[in-house]
């Protein structure tokens, strides 16, 4: 690999995670700090503060889900030495769904109770991990000439869009109820697990010496 | 090249890539997250997100724009080894009108019905891309000794002159439609198109091995 | 250390001070610009601006907290050439925490009065204490094969487990006066003083070359 | 130079363009999108646009200050090429005058008229240039062992004092006049003029290969 290619790959990598960096840290901006109004009370801040904590868990929610997609991204760019136009233009495709994830995370910190805002968070959710696997089947699937990046790659897009699914399955859910639909996102660990299990050969040192 | 104008290069290169990140994911925050008062209700919250779409395309509209230019301050950085303080003091003039973006974008995203929001958001980003332009002149035309890299930096510099024109352009056409203006944005991509195809020879591998 | 292990952690190490530098720089929000209404004198300008000293003062208490806990982050990736599952982990759980502060911040800048939002800052901020020290066992502690290693690693655990301590030992105090609660926060530096003795020689030449 | 010593102050460095990124990005958030109201017209827009231009001014001048210290805090980093703790503790303090940068700008923008706002801002700026004297001091003056860099310390150390008096002598031209303090602050221009000309030797070929 030429040391401009490097660098190039570098630069695309530097601004990927400052996108990341941002879009994580201004989730916590959609916790509205509560207007205590002409009740300055440590009562009345001790009941906004508890009324508070679903918010905080969609808080949680989104920054674990940013937090997959940075893993995964992180991965591939360990994976991959080159790309081309479409990756790079699939690579802001994907940003872009991160950039907005900020929204519906406010949405759904807001109106956790509706099942608009929690259908809403899903599709939005859903719709990153699907740009996610494009992105890796365009940067590491696609080019491939071993066997072993082809078997990886496979992994972390099935992973994605197995993220896609658990959100997309919990859109019915949330039809019915929307804490069975905050719980059905759970879903997403045995999904990992059994993915890890199917693909157990391919990724063996995945980890290592990176992650 | 000495290591340290390497690394003074970095540095500037990080810089701007932390000022495209923020102002990027920044871009969220112009779409209103609906306040749905005392009618905190499925059809309610509904309703206020399908009113939501219009903003949610000037979102992405921003951030295509600034992921164009993006791409392009990218290419320039991997062409040039050395900047001088005309590029330096260029290239932070290129940057505060990126760090404005987020103002016209809240403007259009808001008011986008209206003309002049329209106008002001057109004259803003044509702007930013003679900024750009400008930016290319300096940096990379300019100081060139070899050809092939003149006519690079013409490349870039025609594309960036070329985003401003159409932006210029939809200024009248908005005077006669807001919608047929936004349409009119759509132009870059012809634009781009036949630059590509006049520019064919010189950019010949010019996303080898980079982009 | 192979350069593709150097990578992934230089990359680590990007996105986490990305975190960091946005999250410390969120926190200026929360020094609410005051609103002077229909009385837009200087006198009561003057007069808001005074009253906002608190809130300016809890912007610089969180920032000397964040400050401290990059500092010990920055050391700790000083120390270690390699990571695994757990520490990555680990260093997400805290970097969560760290994106989270602004949100206490406000709570303190806002209500700074109340003893609910001190208490609430106390122990979010403890919880960022104990989660960094958690981090230094996993990353530096646990894997260390040598005993200089493992007493540096003991040395800024307690660190972070002291900052948690000296907070949390700050809540009781709280509910007697906020005043002095915030005072009971200064003894994070003689903790700091008295580690440093004792591990006086372990820390030795700790400043050199970097810091 | 060790290798680890230039991944400590790559990091410092790292963190710092970090801050100033996300510092100066967010002054964009100074400028008050307008509300319209019931009144949303084309004619009522223009009008808050261009009652808007004094706080684009005022955005304007901030990032011109933000950048001429980042300009200032790059060429620091360019020079040294250790740190010590109280380097790295004026760093910090230093950036934490950048973060601040947003509070003071926002008052600006909205009360620019009257005296008091000009008056907070142009001694908030004058601490941060008077901070960045002492960051200059102790990271570049103090430990230099070569009379060359300790001249070059001292222009941009004087550089760096020559803006704050600027800012601290038009706070008395403000209680004349506002609008006469704003041009007060130009006067920074012919200072660095004459700065420039006072250590022409000592700077000359400061501009390569860097900046």
């Amino acid at each position: 690999m030429s040391s401009q290619a490097e660098s190039a790959l570098g630069r695309l990598i530097a601004f990927s995670d400052g996108i990341f960096a941002v879009a994580i840290t201004l989730l916590v901006l959609s916790i509205a700090v509560p207007d205590l109004g002409n009740n300055q009370t440590d009562a009345n801040l001790q009941g906004r503060l508890l009324d508070s904590i679903p918010s905080i868990f969609s808080f949680v929610i989104s920054f674990v889900v940013v937090g997959i997609f940075w893993l995964s991204h992180h991965r591939l760019f360990q994976l991959i030495r080159e790309y081309d136009r479409p990756t790079l233009y699939a690579n802001l495709f994907f940003l872009m769904t991160i950039c907005f994830v900020p929204f519906p995370t406010a949405i759904l910190t807001r109106y956790g109770q509706l099942t608009t805002a929690v259908v809403f968070y899903s599709v939005s959710m859903a719709f990153g991990g699907l740009t996610l696997a494009l992105l890796w089947w365009l940067a590491a699937i696609r080019p491939a000439h071993r066997k072993p990046q082809r078997r990886m790659g496979a992994y972390f897009a099935l992973r994605a869009i197995g993220m896609a699914l658990v959100f997309l399955v919990s859109v019915p859910v949330a039809l019915a109820s929307v804490t069975a639909a905050r719980y059905a996102w759970l879903a997403i660990f045995p999904v990992y697990l059994v993915l890890g299990r199917i693909f157990a050969r391919d990724i063996r040192g995945e980890l290592r010496p990176g992650i």
